[in-house]
């Protein structure tokens, strides 16, 4: 919270796919969904409508979850119509728990909740709850966007110009704010002239890598080149990847990561090419509850995001049964480093993670 | 062709995706890019019918490609309009020429319009040219089945019953005729009362895994379970699959395999996890020309295809660029095992392969 407080509450942050509206009644986010063809921003003011943000990925990116998540349990607090502060405190806790449920896997999303109740709970009234709500959601928002310029910073110098970089899914800035975690290196690189050629998974099934990636990286003038996810074996093979870099959205205590799944294939193939994996992330993504990743719950989704959703037509018949996981878990003997704003970790990850003392 | 000669030539052959009309002025096609949603069989009777069918997929999997190819060569032999063999012989090796072009990997399509110029060159005048075309084209037709039936044999000696099993791309009967390459032995097997369960790549950009695998293996009565690509790790970690069976394009001398673009990282994956990765083709596959699997040239094909074919709107920015090769070489060393109609190959693939004397 510490940078949070060198902000006035008020202030404005800088624009990024979440923000608190002026009249602080609802959260405004960039439709992920709808890019990249249309730029559209809504407003979300009750909690069915944040819930159904998050579960459809109109809102998306473990960081940008939780700011998304902080600044939608803020406004619900407002709504919240007693002076009673026990009364305000479980109804805030209801909400809190339906937002929560909203994603299981990204751990980003219940940090940032728990740290909002945390800060409810302190308060003695319900006006100083409300508050303290406030300068809380605010400074988890301005600690992203630091954490993120951190993160690139220090995952930029395991980069040198000419390098390519396979990428995986989307950890930009519309996951997070500002620089996102895993294109945060390349996008810094970006302005201080260091060139780096990315290569950008799609990202089946719902093509983050096509929609979102591709799209901020050419908005930021970067070499990108789109391939199916089962291509990167190829691009490898051609000897064209110096690294690969993805996000994160929860690290077990022993350095196993879940990520977009396709994750753990990249990581997988990496490893048989010789080519350095990093894991980029805030350290609120490790979760120490989790010993390893086999303590992590993945996501399942429906089927019909494999073989209907964004098609003209059904791309299988329609009773065909799906695996749809949304997330993978990448064993941490793949990763050659995890990138946080804290420094690079480096292996045995048990070791480097504990010393970060969370 | 010993198989095609128990046949006499005016046996209808049983029907795949590829036959001769009756009137065997056009070759009729399943149109493959209507699947799942449409059965449409369209018949292609001039040199531009049949390379759009090739080169749009159409008409796709390596064995099928060959035996379309065979039937349209006898078909344009016949428009030939001169009684001079040596004007008929040279117009016709246009038509090979212009078939042979339509798509550069797969090495079945050239082997059997070599297969068919062969025979037109035996002969001494047009009409034994034309007699000998047509007995070729359906022994192509005739030898294929006899090749996949043998083929289905011995992939089955490689399952048990419960065993799972994980495919990539469609190498079933659309893609050769009756039991296909790789799923033969899990066709033969539901024959036989043996139950294997599988998952199905969906086998991007072109999704035939989803589109057409699925449907064969449905209409067959088989469990199967469709997955994106990249969800094969997860899979594998989970215990479920027991061996990976996908076709093949062309096999180097080596072993090297060319196959649908993501074998090669499914096949690193199951050396990962220690999964036996076996390729299922005719011997006409192997191309003793090509020393290692480095000489084969890949096809690369439309951006397009990644970002816009088959979506209701563009999934990446217009002017993004793409990587699209429609296959990739799996090491010989990954592969477990080469299951042709004359048995099955065990490494090192170099002194067995040498041992077909092809």
């Amino acid at each position: 919270m510490n940078t949070g407080q060198q902000l006035a509450i008020s202030d404005r942050l800088p624009r990024g796919s979440v923000n608190l509206s002026a009249d602080e009644k609802s959260v405004i986010i960039v439709d992920q969904t709808e890019l990249p063809n249309r730029f559209v921003e809504i407003a979300l003011s009750t909690e069915s409508e944040m819930v159904e943000a998050i579960y459809q990925l109109r809102v998306r990116g473990a960081p940008a979850i939780g700011i998304m998540a902080a600044y939608s349990l803020f406004i619900l607090a407002g709504n919240i119509k007693t002076a009673d502060i026990s009364l305000f405190l479980s109804q805030l806790a209801k909400h809190a728990a339906a937002l929560n449920a909203s994603r299981p896997t990204a751990v980003n999303l219940s940090f940032a909740l728990s740290k909002m109740m945390n800060a409810a709970n302190k308060c003695e009234n319900v006006g100083a709850a409300l508050h303290a709500l406030k300068e809380t959601c605010y400074a988890i928002h301005a600690e992203d966007i630091t954490m993120c310029r951190a993160i690139a910073g220090h995952g930029l110098t395991l980069l040198k110009a000419g390098d390519g970089v396979i990428t995986h899914c989307n950890a930009g800035p519309l996951a997070t704010s500002q620089y996102g975690t895993a294109l945060g290196p390349i996008l810094l690189a970006k302005e201080q002239g260091i060139e780096i050629k990315v290569f950008a998974d799609e990202t089946r099934p719902l093509l983050q890598g096509a929609r979102l990636t591709c799209c901020e990286l050419q908005r930021s003038g970067v070499d990108v080149t789109l391939i199916c996810d089962s291509m990167a074996a190829s691009v490898m093979r051609q000897g064209k990847i110096s690294a690969c870099m993805v996000g994160c959205d929860r690290v077990a205590a022993n350095g196993d990561t879940a990520n977009k799944i396709g994750t753990y294939s990249l990581a997988i193939t990496a490893k048989y090419f010789g080519i350095p994996f990093y894991v980029l992330g805030p350290t609120s993504t490790i979760d120490m509850n989790c010993k390893t990743g086999d303590e992590i719950v993945i996501e399942e989704r429906p089927a019909t995001e494999i073989w209907q959703k964004w098609y003209s037509e059904p791309m299988a018949p329609a009773e065909t049964q799906c695996f749809n996981p949304a997330f993978d878990i990448t064993d941490h003997f793949l990763i050659s480093a995890i990138v946080t704003e804290r420094g690079i970790l480096h292996p045995p990850f048990k070791e480097s993670i504990a010393g970060l003392n969370l």
